[in-house]
């Protein structure tokens, strides 16, 4: 998050990585890149935890100065952007699934949904490796 | 984050996660529990990355609600508090361990602190056990 005062002043591994997706909504958009296929701004805004719009444009331009996603334009349509995650991006792969790990271990509510716990839990090493591809 | 919308009402378990310590404070103060063995809200002050009393007070509340964090009355000091992990605190220790990894990987300036993450790549295993006990 952009802010005055950088965490990672203090040298500590864990502080740099909370100044790049510290906050409640870049994980959810990385999330939306890396397990979900999904490519553009429009993508993004409708996610279901009802992000607004103003702080996913915010969240983008920070994720793309910290090198964690590339904005490129739609070869398909020149008039529009397409976002995808950087090998630096990628390589968050391994912290976004012990959350959904942990997650899925504490959340039990019957509308927990299941489908990516499930699947990291039958082959981690398959669903990484999915995740860290173009899917 | 206590907030009016929570983002687990989508049922997904990233955004469950990101709701109990998805802020920019929640895992610097779970850190000093969980590696540096420090237990009372004047330890947590002290942090180098300058965290707001009023912030720390919030976030200690909230991660005590979420049952992450336990306060106890300090048995030697029967005037003060004393904060650990619960079990489902010390369950995030994968998660801040893959966060330390990441920053080291990235985190190529010379300030960048390295003891924690040279643990983790000598022996994983042993790291964990140590921030999964009373440290």
């Amino acid at each position: 998050m952009p802010t005055a005062q950088k965490l990672r002043d203090s040298g500590c591994p864990l502080a740099f990585g909370l100044d790049v997706f510290g906050d409640r909504w870049s994980l959810l958009v990385i999330r939306e890149m890396m397990f979900n296929g999904k490519t553009t701004f429009g993508d993004f805004a409708a996610i279901d935890e009802k992000i607004a719009t103003n702080i996913l444009a915010d969240r983008l331009k920070h994720l793309e100065a910290e090198g964690i996603v590339v904005k490129r334009r739609d070869p398909e349509n020149r008039r529009r952007f397409v976002y995808s995650l950087s090998p630096k991006g990628r390589d968050l792969a391994p912290i976004l699934i012990e959350i959904v790990l942990w997650g899925d271990k504490y959340d039990r509510r019957p509308q927990a949904l299941r489908a990516a716990s499930d699947r990291i839990k039958a082959d981690r090493a398959a669903f990484e490796a999915f995740a860290r591809s173009d899917n």
